[in-house]
């Protein structure tokens, strides 16, 4: 008998898991293809760090996508750096994931802003296509792109780089002196620093500060300055491209 | 009447210019935003290289957007590298839209992949802002998020850096040695020199290259050699994380 219901399960093609980039926070950034994807999927895995609340899922509510009759499966990401820790919740997440794409189910997992761009759902799918289940990528409207497009500007010079930094890397002071534009993400709790070193290399006046773009809370200052005050997690930092290698 | 005519034309409020990033190629990625906004305006002003093609218009026009009853404004951005000559024509092309919006019309100019990303809209944006008129930018799915999805990886590691160095870009070859991942856009005419230099840092097995993502003529190559083909303008190089720097 137990032998049946094995073959059973394993005669079931699996499911597909969906990394869906949702765009950092206007529910009018999702894609066509990210709504229907998340439409078609019986089961939305969604990340949430702490209480309830789970950003790239409001996203999704907002947007108009109609979560009824799905089953919604939270994964927990908490906000630790104990790399011990962290792994076992990401294979947590993946193995609750992977249980439902077994099963045959499709499970769609939203993603703020691009699926590609420092997501947790890329340790969700590391983990899945290791199992060798299927996996498609969707992807999004990453948050530097919203937040120069909120400031009507142009985040490259024409033939000039552009260094994406993560706050969290510990290089990302010495990278601010890079040739062309810089985005550091998720600058908030590094900003003193951070303003202090722009300010050495006389940047300062050529950088913005995006927080929580398109979310509760926006905050946009086009101009910084030494006393920019601190900033939540979601907060980008651009540094625009120089005048002269402006586009006129 | 001269006179009468004048000041009638001066109390019309100005249009819009909107710029709005139409994703790389899938008619799919266009956002809701910017369908919404393309079928809003009534002058569509677009990009165009030689010929009647526009690769922006044509994603338009496959993602559905009804162009019928539009004004169709052709912009010609001819690809030479003549500083004068190109400062000539993107100050026609502006002109041109300059002339729609103080009639009053709002003009949207659709633009591959992100608006603020290395997009011929800019040359026209700092134009437009610089006569006072008013300009908002919708953001799109860059090109190197979509061809990260087509891989279905992830384009970064958590706490390193990800350099965009577009091929014109006079040290390119050299910062291909930055910590970190790096995309190299519109590498196709420098493919030799980036597969050479790939090779001697040990970095070809770890890269991918995606040439026309969601265009006709797509073509995913996901482990570059020295012999990888020399391929077409739209063509994106993709330098990975490193394994240990992935999401295990």
């Amino acid at each position: 008998m137990n032998q049946e219901i094995n073959q059973e399960a394993k005669s079931t093609a699996p499911g597909t898991l969906f990394g869906v980039g949702v765009g950092p926070g206007d529910p009018e950034l999702l894609t066509i293809k990210a709504i229907r994807v998340l439409e078609r999927c019986p089961v939305v895995a969604y990340p949430r760090t702490r209480g309830e609340n789970s950003l790239a899922l409001d996203i999704v509510r907002r947007a108009g996508v109609d979560l009824e009759g799905k089953r919604l499966l939270p994964l927990l990401f908490p906000m630790t750096k104990e790399k011990e820790a962290l792994r076992r919740y990401h294979d947590e997440a993946a193995g609750a994931v992977m249980a439902e794409l077994r099963a045959g189910s499709d499970v769609a997992m939203p993603s703020l802003g691009d699926a590609s761009l420092y997501s947790t759902f890329s340790y969700v799918l590391a983990r899945v296509k290791k199992a060798g289940l299927p996996v498609q990528v969707v992807p999004g409207v990453p948050s530097f792109c919203a937040a120069a497009a909120s400031f009507g500007r142009s985040l490259t010079a024409m033939r000039q780089p552009l260094h994406i930094i993560p706050a969290g890397y510990e290089g990302s002071l010495q990278a601010l002196s890079l040739p062309g534009s810089k985005v550091v993400m998720k600058s908030g709790r590094t900003l003193p620093e951070l303003c202090a070193r722009l300010d050495e290399l006389g940047l300062l006046e050529r950088s913005s500060l995006a927080e929580n773009v398109g979310l509760p809370g926006e905050r946009m200052v086009p101009a910084m300055t030494r006393e920019t005050e601190s900033a939540g997690y979601f907060t980008t930092v651009m540094v625009w491209p120089e005048e002269k290698e402006g586009q006129l």
